[in-house]
């Protein structure tokens, strides 16, 4: 049996993505939740879902756990996996983390690019790795079993929380450093901490994390992905796309400003491309795991070990948490 | 002219503790109204003190400005002026530092003891400085004229906020460290940056800050004070009690714990003595400051310099934010 996860994706979410998704065979899709988002935020936008789920339900349903993506498997549907870019949503509240996880929230990321009460984004000048309270809440989310998430945090932080985390982190949605300097790439370092804990990293599919960003060719990111395998287990890499597909680019503005700033910041962009950047033509959205596929058996992936990448060590990565 | 203001103040509000208050002589207070409280919680405090306002009108009225204080020492009652020893009414909403402005708030703490989204706490075991967010908040407090306050924020974050504030912060209560190595007592290096930059630092009659604790003497108290004077200017310093007298034991250890850990933090304190610590007996509350008087006369200040010391000093730097 072989699996299609996408961990990460932020689309604007409608049918349409979601029968794109279907055609791509997603079995199982992370999808971000909540950016800047408080508690009381957030339960609206978990409301909004709910409306998701029942307008078509013939395509998606809301996933919990490993056997949700099995489910999917057999009814040609889309489990779709709660995630948190920020910890907003647990406001100054440890008590917050088991509610959300009650809701269905598997993912939270300790930090959105700045400082958050619990560790060092990946935007700031200095790292204190993590914080009091986030010693606090990594005990807490391992109890609840909801999974740590540093893709956007700073690199000391990042390799605190694997070290305090009895349980494996995840990098959901970002690209090695070696290949391409994006501003929140991961280092050999972080590479090398997640395989000895036994973390994943899902490759990112969105054009500032890669080489020649929108020009990036298949043949080079599969490459990258073969490259990375010397420095992390075959068995510990996946997808996390992060496709933000059909938004407007007022939605980046405020993916990187929120309510924290009264100037602007272009975060991983600058002042002359300030907007989300087009998809590589190879991958203009989920049916570009058709071309993935191809392309890792083109640089050489035998048969399982391309399954294992495009969502068979997602789903073993699942289990641990049920 | 002489004024005497305690510049910090979290009593259990009561009648009691306004007469108090008034039989001192204070002409101004500053008021904690927030440990942990977001916004909205926030918003009930307030509430409360309009009832306070109301109910004690011939002993106290809320403090906006200087002229206040003036109007305090004419009608010979205590004007109480908002702050906040902690960020968190400000959310992740830099426009919530104008609104709060707006009701009053004169002073806040960019960290209370851990982690903040604008710089690190004293407590913490690394210190990031100021954050991103950190910044951008410094900017609007000196646009709306609110002052900066990190009498419970780490070191390097103190300096940074005075390097890049533009206007001169304060640490309304804390001691020296060169008296007693009090877990959030001041080095040598902060007094002398508030001195360059015109800063103020208030002292403080908590036990834990105290040479001694509860058996410190006021002779020993008021030589710390002449020995600070050799490291920042008489002209910029004062008193900020850090009374919190009348409440539970239960208080102290909201304070200390907030939401934020399941487990039990003591803060200052230990787990054999976790409570608020007795007072001195020579300041037992605000009536103390007479025999603040008379002991900085004994250790060689001059009627002018204790005026200062014991309110002047406060009620000149109050003025640069009228």
């Amino acid at each position: 049996m072989s699996y299609k996860i996408d961990n990460l994706q932020y689309c604007n979410w409608s049918k349409e993505i979601f029968e794109i998704n279907n055609k791509a065979n997603l079995d199982a899709v992370h999808a971000t939740i909540c950016y800047h988002e408080d508690f009381d935020e957030l339960k609206i936008n978990i409301e909004k879902w709910e409306e998701y789920f029942r307008d078509y339900s013939s395509l998606i349903f809301q996933g919990f756990n490993s056997r949700d993506i099995e489910k999917a498997k057999q009814e040609n549907k889309t489990a779709i996996f709660f995630g948190l870019q920020n910890c907003s949503p647990i406001e100054d509240n440890i008590e917050y983390v088991e509610r959300l996880k009650n809701l269905g929230v598997l993912f939270m990321q300790l930090t959105y690019n700045n400082q958050s009460l619990l560790a060092t984004g990946c935007y700031e000048k200095r790292d204190t790795g993590i914080t009091r309270m986030g010693r606090e809440v990594i005990k807490e989310m391992n109890r609840v079993k909801m999974i740590i998430d540093m893709s956007h945090s700073a690199e000391f932080s990042t390799l605190e929380a694997i070290e305090i985390s009895e349980k494996p982190i995840v990098i959901s949605h970002a690209n090695p450093l070696f290949w391409h300097k994006g501003l929140r790439n991961k280092s050999d370092v972080v590479l090398k901490a997640l395989n000895d804990s036994g973390g994943m990293i899902g490759f990112s599919l969105y054009p500032h994390h890669l080489k020649n960003s929108s020009e990036c060719t298949l043949i080079s990111f599969c490459e990258m992905i073969a490259e990375t395998t010397k420095r992390i287990s075959i068995k510990q890499i996946g997808i996390g796309s992060d496709l933000c597909i059909r938004h407007p680019d007022s939605i980046v503005e405020w993916m990187r400003n929120g309510t924290w700033t009264k100037t602007k910041d272009f975060g991983e962009g600058n002042a002359s491309n300030a907007g989300f950047p087009p998809q590589p033509n190879w991958f203009e959205d989920a049916r570009g795991f058709i071309n993935l596929e191809k392309g890792l058996k083109d640089v050489g992936f035998s048969e399982e070990e391309t399954h294992d990448i495009l969502g068979n060590n997602w789903y073993n990565f699942y289990q641990k948490f049920d």
